[in-house]
């Protein structure tokens, strides 16, 4: 008997992951705290940024993996084997992946079969340099994507991004101009960037776009080099915080009802609204 | 004797004004307001959307004025009179204008020698039916304004939006892609969509493009049908909060330093990491 569920009612879960040195433990945790959020009645669960590993080029490439080589990749494995057993969509967060000879920032998005549905290699690379406050450049260990994801799932079409692909509009455009209804940033802002601009990034993608955007961050490491800020967060179509979390390991369960995107553009048509006549003067 | 003023460093001024339906009064609230931000060092000076006149269709085509017949207008007459005397540049909020029988949102910039330098017409006029909560159709009462509005001024390339156009990140990227150092929003959100989402919308557009944001409010007026938010705010090119306000009748007074766009900028050169190959598939 194969049962229709309606999914414009359903529960997302947001798993905001200790991240250790140690990347079986990670795995474990990750493995456990989807579980923790399919009791919750999740099904749709999104993982954080960078969760297999720590955030720090000496970990990279030793945690990258292969997943066009499915049985050696263990992260690829436990996701897909969580899927499926749960019976879930999972947008896996973003891992180190190796293709190639080249290393990617990547997330996979798996069904309830447990099958690959999509891959989205982060576009933007986060390459920053503010004295005296903070200085990346994710540029010097990742090659940067070629292409946005959207994916059709069972609880919907998803965007994806990964973290600094969230600073750049035109992406939620495109991803809302190709039906997207929710927008997943596995993210890891840090603490300066992510007090001052973690939120007000969501909320604009979210309203401009009357969409729901969703983000999943690690918690925060305290013994890192890189500290994470945390607030994993679900907003709505109309710019409002629906569920976030303080910067510790938390499970966010949170209800998404797409009927919410329909009354919002209704109400206030800004699609129709726009000129794009004038903005190409 | 011309001094030439490098401003690079200057000080704004936001007049929040309480509006009342005597437009002498308002007249004389705004004047006086126009000289308390300039001894207070202003140097450019921005006033909220539709200052001289209530916020309902009761009044807009009564307190209309043709701007083309300036000697008949009190409101530019006073706005030229304010920038010139003071030798200052005036972001004039917006008024009713009334041309060829239509009525305009629309806003002038008077530079110091008390000349108009430029009108904006605003763009995208507010109609918005979300029930229980704000219902209101600007559209009624209004025409549109066709064309996006930058202005050469002697405090930097300024670029123009009323209230709702602030809800268009087209718009913003297109003054930015233009050269606007400043995007000046007079504004009179309301308590409901004010609260959501107006800060929200300033700080988005400002780190987005990388540059100033100055939105001017009326203060908030308990008597009248619409309640305004207030809260006229300058966000710096990183989408800080440099300074706003509450709802009262206020002048903000605040600094700023250009340096800090380019120090944005070229830290975080959002510019140069955009993929429009990407945007455009």
């Amino acid at each position: 008997i194969v049962v229709a569920i309606y999914c414009g009612q359903f529960k997302i879960g947001l798993c905001q992951l200790s991240v250790t040195s140690e990347k079986n433990q990670n795995l474990v945790c990750a493995r456990n705290s989807i579980k923790a959020a399919v009791e919750c009645g999740a099904r749709l669960v999104v993982l954080p940024e960078m969760w297999n590993c720590p955030y720090s080029n000496d970990y990279f490439a030793k945690f990258a993996e292969d997943f066009e080589n499915e049985d050696a990749s263990p992260t690829f494995s436990m996701l897909s084997e969580a899927a499926c057993s749960h019976g879930i969509t999972i947008v896996g967060g973003s891992v180190p992946e190796s293709s190639d000879g080249r290393l990617y920032n990547t997330s996979c998005v798996f069904g309830p079969d447990g099958k690959l549905k999509a891959k989205h290699r982060k576009i933007h690379l986060f390459d920053i340099e503010i004295p005296g406050d903070i200085t990346f450049k994710e540029s010097d260990f990742f090659a940067a994507g070629d292409k946005p994801t959207i994916v059709d799932t069972d609880v919907g079409r998803i965007g994806i991004g990964i973290c600094h692909d969230i600073r750049f509009p035109e992406l939620a455009a495109l991803y809302r101009a190709k039906g997207a209804r929710i927008i997943c940033y596995p993210g890891a802002f840090n603490i300066s960037t992510g007090e001052l601009l973690w939120e007000v990034m969501q909320r604009a993608r979210a309203a401009d776009n009357q969409l729901f955007v969703a983000t999943c961050s690690p918690s925060r490491d305290s013994s890192g080099s890189y500290a994470i800020w945390g607030h994993s967060t679900l907003v709505g179509p109309s710019g409002e915080i629906i569920a976030t979390s303080g910067h510790e390991e938390t499970v966010v369960v949170a209800e998404i009802d797409y009927s919410k995107i329909e009354l919002q553009r209704k109400g206030l048509p800004l699609d129709k609204q726009k000129r794009a006549d004038i903005y190409l003067s």
